[in-house]
């Protein structure tokens, strides 16, 4: 169930104004190119072509372009969205960027390394009139205060990193917008920030305003309509819980949904730490989150069945986890996530 | 029970080298000199005197000093120790720092603004060959691993911000040394980080290092002894949860001690938060550290208890916290830590 056109929000009004050259440059693999593809993958409407280097060795499937030929087809914007080695940029892709900025884009990063510490392209954007965008550049933001606001959110948690919890949020945006519920993705991560146009990149933000951050994405709101929070990282992730804290209790969610990965065989990055037990990290969220909002929920899991050989397992891996804690268990890219959505509406009925 | 010269550890081999004079410039109250006394009050041997401006409105009891006189005093260091709103430094403080570093000494501070943000300090810094520290700089830190190592480790946690951690973690300090056990308080915010010499500012950590600022400041250790952090925030704070977390999970710790205000009437700053149930605190704790460290154990509770109108009522406070949790509960100010580490000894017996 690809997103289309049509259920997509309007263009963001701030920011890096699409549409977007999407800067691939020598990705060596799919795994490089993962902001752009989530890009092309959510917001193909945004998206005129893709600019590949000699050694690319992944593509979106969308047109290729250079730079003066991306201008002329209406591009705005060119992002960065390949991650190097240390969040780096090469002095080939250095020379790249002052092309496109030579040529009339804009450029917004998801990189580590800030667009503005490099000379010649701070210059390049002076001389052509042109603005660098930092996604990963946190907002001013301040201390979080717990203070109950109004408006309704949702939130996704992990029993690990990346186990979907982006894909399943905004699957869940694009089913409550299609019954006409109004449904706004809040993004927390890099790719995130590019599909929403806006976003905090929380793992960027310093350790004291961690909530404040998620304060800041989800402000009070009255008009019935949901924020829907992308998760980051897992409570039960030694690298990580204090970011998924800190998300958890800012957020005040209303609705949780837990994502989670069938069959990993043990957290991500750390072979001596085991996925927790699916009940036990639910229940765990569950309870940190009553601090800010004790009348939290779980409305559903969504599953992960990408490494099911088949659809049959893949529903059986969902209908065991649905019977173990009595939740819709969906998977968003298969199957949707109309039955998590059905538990929400019904659960949050007025 | 003050702390004495003898049972102070050796000067620190990195850093600002002491001695000191502790700059309160015009200091408007007790609580802006809260760093210049912490550091005062456990590291006496260090402080040579304090430096006052006409408006300064407290003391630390030091004798009063110019920068020449410091200087002929041995001072190696001027600690600029004073909190302003906003960790700002003001015209007057710039030119005090100048004037001391004309005087020959070095400067640390642990202001939010660097030092090296001011020009004239920097010009002044290297036409005299001295140094410039700021202790809320973290160092380069790497994302937690989450991986065992050697070593003993005992964390502070507490029910609330300042309710006592870093005095508490110095009082098992001193009475661990005083009993011959090789004991190092590992510092994790400013004030601490002046009197231990080193440690991580971690409020001031990117959001991913927090764990990792934990392991860093407490490594492997292989000679038996105690490495003694400095807990920060609480996990019951909606504001900061996610920095003691992180710090929960890379201290790795083997002993809890926790730390808590009896009588205070909600949660620092924000009137909406009770304080926990010291026993709901203390299990949140110890089922979020079992993640990194299964068998992790609480050792005892360090009441804060200055507000008791009389020793029998502080008594009484203890009391009660210990009948209700089943361990050992001191002041550390009032009565000294020697239960608590009665406890931890007892319980870490070889």
């Amino acid at each position: 169930m690809p997103p289309t056109a049509t259920l997509a929000p309007a263009l963001p009004e701030t920011g890096w104004p699409p549409p977007y050259l999407l800067y691939l440059g020598n990705a060596p693999d799919h795994l490089a190119a993962k902001t752009a593809r989530g890009l092309a993958q959510w917001r193909p409407q945004w998206c005129v072509g893709q600019f590949r280097g000699p050694d690319c060795r992944t593509t979106l499937g969308l047109p290729d372009m250079g730079f003066e030929e991306a201008v002329a087809a209406g591009a705005n914007t060119m992002i960065v969205g390949v991650a190097n080695a240390g969040g780096r940029m090469d002095a080939g892709t250095v020379q790249d960027v002052v092309a496109a900025l030579d040529a009339g884009m804009n450029i917004a990063s998801g990189l580590h390394q800030r667009l503005s510490s490099h000379p010649a392209i701070v210059e390049a954007a002076g001389r052509n009139g042109r603005c660098l965008f930092d996604a990963r550049q946190p907002p001013p933001l301040a201390v979080g205060n717990g203070a109950r606001r109004a408006g309704r959110r949702l939130l996704t948690v992990g029993t690990d990193c990346s186990v979907g919890k982006m894909y399943a949020t905004l699957a869940i945006e694009r089913e409550l917008q299609a019954r006409g519920v109004r449904a706004d993705f809040r993004a927390t991560g890099q790719t995130g920030i590019f599909v929403a146009g806006a976003g905090v990149p929380i793992d960027a933000v310093v350790a004291d305003f961690i909530s404040g951050a998620a304060e800041w994405i989800s402000p009070a709101r009255e008009d019935g309509g949901w924020d829907l929070i992308e998760g980051q990282g897992s409570l039960f992730h030694p690298s990580y819980a204090g970011v998924s804290l800190g998300l958890l209790h800012g957020s005040q969610a209303d609705a949780l949904v837990l994502c989670h990965e069938p069959g990993r065989a043990h957290m991500r990055g750390l072979p001596h730490y085991p996925v927790p037990d699916l009940k036990a990290c639910l229940e765990a969220n569950l309870q940190a989150a009553r601090l800010t909002n004790p009348d939290v929920i779980a409305v559903g899991v969504a599953a992960n069945t990408s490494h099911a050989p088949d659809a049959e397992t893949a529903a059986r891996q969902c209908r065991e986890i649905e019977d173990a804690l009595g939740l819709p268990c969906e998977d968003p890219v298969r199957t949707g996530t109309a039955r998590i959505v059905d538990r929400l509406q019904s659960c949050f009925a007025d």
